[in-house]
């Protein structure tokens, strides 16, 4: 199981300070869409030279533009690019295609917003993108909303895509997340908002690491 | 009637440079989605400080964090923001708190990938938007696809917000556009994509000015 971490909040020296402290903790490091919206692919490109050994996820959410867009990102070094899962087939194919022309990168659909998650993670899974991602808004966060129901359905319908859960996870929630048994457990919050930002992603670790609870 | 030009495929200095012959010609400058992810908010600062007389739309096509990421470019200057249709309500509600936070700011909801326009055209038109625009993909206009159909039945069902148009509209097309009576006619590559683009700007000027063929 892989630990995403999600760096949404902060500019980009304070995202390379955090990164410096935490990154053998974590698998991927996620340039969240706040940040790359300020910082655009020089995010990218900074976090990837100094972190080579990390795998860095742009979180550009694309939504038209597929293969220009996700052409954009590969270029400035990115492993793995978002979409979503509302946009157009053809926006998630063009992904698709970029990724195809980039050595080592991969896809990955966000499902935040759709409406019948099933039938469209069967479609989406069906285009060759390598992650599906249920994701709890931010913005629905606080009202008591949870990946784990979603992340289940999706584990039940897909066959060639991995399936990752984002959205709210903390140390409080991650044991019910880890007995779904995703690919990747996408944690900002949790560990961001946390007093001892390492020691959370230490335990964060452990948990996944040994597969507490399952 | 109102002309915005989108700028999507440059960088910060080639858009500069074009919006330095042909800002008279325009009435908003929107900094399209892949220059946003490309330049960051600098983009927006250095537009909106190196040409304060025009009105700068930041397309961030926002899905997620509402508030913060319409907070984040309204601060670096934009005068309007987008989010998505797609979006949950709380994310809309989100952008349109953050505008009236900002004052003389502006929220355009952006229809891409919308499967009930008129369902959910009322809905967004009820939260307090500006602009509901309804555009067709980037990745559809290969298809023939095209925004006059959809932009009938946006006028036919908004009460509150103003309708707009975007996706393909070229000097060839934006006849039937112009009939429709949009308030904001989005164009890009049909300026753009032209060899002479401040004379194909002055023409569309001319004709949204004069409202030839209405």
């Amino acid at each position: 199981m892989i630990l995403q971490l999600a760096i949404d909040l902060m500019n980009l020296n304070e995202a390379k300070a955090l990164l410096a402290e935490i990154k053998d903790k974590i698998d991927i490091v996620e340039l969240g869409t706040p940040l790359m919206l300020r910082e655009g692919m020089r995010a990218v490109r900074e976090v990837k030279s100094m972190f080579p050994e990390l795998c860095v996820l742009s979180d550009i959410k694309i939504m038209d533009g597929g293969e220009i867009e996700a052409g954009m990102a590969f270029e400035a070094g990115a492993d793995i690019v978002t979409v979503l899962g509302v946009a157009h087939d053809s926006t998630i194919l063009g992904v698709v295609a970029a990724a195809k022309k980039h050595a080592n990168t991969a896809v990955m659909v966000d499902m935040i917003a759709v409406n019948d998650l099933t039938a469209r993670a069967r479609e989406v899974d069906a285009m060759g993108v390598d992650y599906i991602c249920v994701h709890t808004a931010f913005d629905l966060q606080g009202m008591g909303a949870s990946p784990v129901a979603d992340l289940l359905a999706l584990q039940a319908c897909i066959q060639n895509a991995r399936p990752c859960a984002a959205g709210g996870i903390t140390l409080d929630t991650v044991r019910e997340v880890l007995v779904a048994g995703p690919e990747i457990i996408v944690v900002g919050g949790g560990i961001i908002g946390t007093a001892d930002r390492v020691a959370t992603a230490r335990e964060f670790r452990r948990l996944i690491d040994t597969e507490e609870g399952i």
